[in-house]
């Protein structure tokens, strides 16, 4: 059996024969491996992706790679990735059913999961640069990131099984590694992997001077390194999200670790930030100002549904240490106060998080496809900018923004600005 | 050898025979161990604790047992915390030189270790209750917090190093489950192991009927449990240290958890309120007055040289990913504002944790001798009145208090006021 040989990555003519005789992959996708169809399919980020269909059905075949695959051999990536993917993927299985994709077969020495093939579900990044709408979009994300949020927490689980699983994600260290560079350190110094547009560098020159927004940006890595309030997504942006027009899923979560309660809620808001002030490159006129409302009301209900999950949480699972019972229901007392003011805590972070995820992914390594597809790039810098200035904002001074009228409202007045 | 047997209990007449081939002690206690003299000194909370002396000098062996002490084996309790407690003293000591005891044996399966047999020094809290003096004392217990929590933080430490910390202590549930429920959430309602001086009833009702009070409590139960900030004592009372005249050594990290930066300091600084408000009935009163200041001079030098100590390490050990050099110093900015930024939230976490220590030595399970030796309980309880009002204060607006001369005015118009 495939998991009693050393780690050998697949390809797609040994791929049939080293799975075939696997009876979880077999019965989905038929019995005769020799018919089975193999596309390779992986973004080249990270990992071996394949679709494999016969006559049963189609399955996924994801396999780690020991090297980050888009910079190659030499930046070696551990293997255990998948082990912590999978490990998160049986945890959102059970704490936000029907997100993530099923996992048919884990084959631990090989870095391997066989999973659910989700179709007709494309990546929603490339829905929101071509102007797609999904139905449910914000509702089912926000409900996701509170369903995970209270579900991985001491709200909810025993500590002995919350501790243990923090124990078992502490043995990921270089997967945490990537996030706390990339995402929260490189995109405010030159760091060496780093490129911008070019026609950015005023204002990426201005943000890398302001002190307090470093310290800031650092006091929320500290949270996001220390802060094991709840098992994360870990890269919750719109390229870890598949839909049709009426169904989203959650993929890929290789980033998940114990971490704060808003950081996915963050990351997810600002990829939809980042889409809306992309699309006057993507949009004809005509349609640019409804999508970009419906990216806005995409934003509104994302955080309306996190909010409202939390509290069905809160008042039907709250089963763990935290905030119990008998301190509160049972004396009379209601817990709804310390319920709010936990999720304004949360909604502060969120802000604060989306603002550097913004700032990251047009600063640091890892691009996205919103910006970096507009070739024109005197306009793909006056878009981004608007995005910086706002993320700016948004870390600096969050409590400014905490009425989602007033975050719409910012969304919108730098949409107008012309920074560059 | 001893730790090739199972466990057992040592005993006043086994212990030299099963220690008295052990290299590390004989050495330092004498090679004839059928001369060594052996006394049987634990406090009767939780373990085993011999002073083993001889022709070459003193050692101390503290053995876990494995349930506690002062309630019986109704209350089993794993041996492991021994464990954890070898840890915290080897990383104390690298951490913060010179404060815990030196060891020089540890024995895993025996739940056993051997260590620096402290002399002439006492505890703290008899001193405090005899109204000795102890040269920096509050200097030196700010001191230790400060290297501590830098040391033993991403600050400091690499990430690899810290992260596989967090997953070694996070096989520690049983001793933080204690802390967990007899100093966060006990206090706050009628809890079956509490206990508090009749006459006090009154307020304590009032307390408990404070909704707001619980839900802070709460949400630093909430940071408590999953915020692995750095490398806590988790003890630090002033039954937890030992001193002369001019010496100050920290013992029993046995419930050593990663937690919050401003915890311990917390602690300390709530047992040296504890020893100001319970005073008047210790002292004559042409002393108490002297006294009471001396301690309140006390807590000024902990938390100032705790801030100092803090800055310095900032300044000269700043080696970790958190607010690295190459965002502030390498670019010409000053991190000293992220620093003093950061110091005042660990300062009012202090606060906030100090109020419910000094709720829970009252209210809860394991109370504390300065108020307990109190034989009169009116006068007892009206001193614990004072206490438990300062420390609802110190909870529910911290920020009111952060300037120590604030805190110091407290102190002083709730040893005027005449609650009960």
């Amino acid at each position: 059996m495939a998991h009693e040989q050393a780690y050998q990555a697949l390809e797609v003519d040994t791929l049939a024969q080293r799975l075939g005789s696997v009876e979880a992959v077999a019965s989905r996708v038929g019995a005769n491996p020799e018919q089975w169809q193999i596309r390779e399919v992986g973004d080249g980020n990270l990992n071996l992706v394949f679709i494999v269909s016969g006559s049963a059905g189609s399955v996924v075949v994801k396999q780690a790679l020991p090297y980050v695959r888009m910079v190659g051999e030499s930046w070696p990536l551990p293997l255990y990735r998948a082990h912590f993917e999978y490990y998160a993927l049986v945890r959102q299985a059970q704490r936000a059913p029907g997100i993530a994709p099923e996992v048919f077969y884990f084959d631990k020495p090989q870095a391997l999961i066989v999973m659910e093939y989700l179709y007709p579900h494309t990546i929603l990044r490339r829905k929101l640069i071509s102007g797609e709408r999904v139905a449910q979009l914000g509702e089912t994300i926000g409900e996701f990131c509170a369903r995970m949020a209270f579900r991985g927490s001491e709200l909810s689980l025993s500590s002995p099984e919350k501790k243990a699983d923090v124990g078992l994600f502490s043995g990921n260290v270089a997967i945490p590694a990537i996030t706390e560079s990339l995402v929260f350190t490189d995109p405010y110094y030159g760091a060496e992997m780093n490129r911008h547009t070019p026609e950015l560098s005023p204002v990426v020159d201005e943000l890398r001077r302001n002190a307090r927004l470093k310290a800031k940006v650092q006091r929320l890595l500290m949270k996001f390194t220390a802060n094991t309030e709840t098992m994360l997504h870990g890269d919750l942006h719109s390229g870890s999200i598949m839909a049709t027009e009426s169904d989203v899923r959650v993929i890929d979560p290789e980033f998940s670790q114990y971490g704060p309660m808003a950081f996915d809620l963050g990351m997810a808001v600002a990829n939809f930030l980042m889409a809306y002030f992309s699309q006057p490159a993507h949009r004809q006129a005509d349609e640019l100002d409804a999508y970009q409302a419906w990216i806005l009301d995409v934003i509104e209900a994302c955080f309306t549904r996190f909010d409202a999950e939390f509290r069905h949480l809160w008042q039907t699972e709250r089963t763990g240490i935290l905030f119990p019972r008998a301190l509160f229901e049972a004396q009379g007392n209601s817990a709804d106060d310390a319920c709010d003011a936990l999720l304004e805590e949360i909604r502060l972070d969120a802000l604060a998080y989306c603002g550097i995820e913004m700032h990251r992914r047009v600063l640091s390594l890892a691009h996205n496809a919103d910006f970096e597809e507009i070739e024109d790039t005197a306009l793909r810098a006056k878009l981004e900018a608007r995005n910086v200035l706002m993320g700016q904002a948004l870390i600096m001074e969050p409590e400014a923004y905490r009425e989602l009228t007033a975050l719409a409202d910012l969304a919108r007045a730098y949409n107008q600005q012309e920074v560059l």
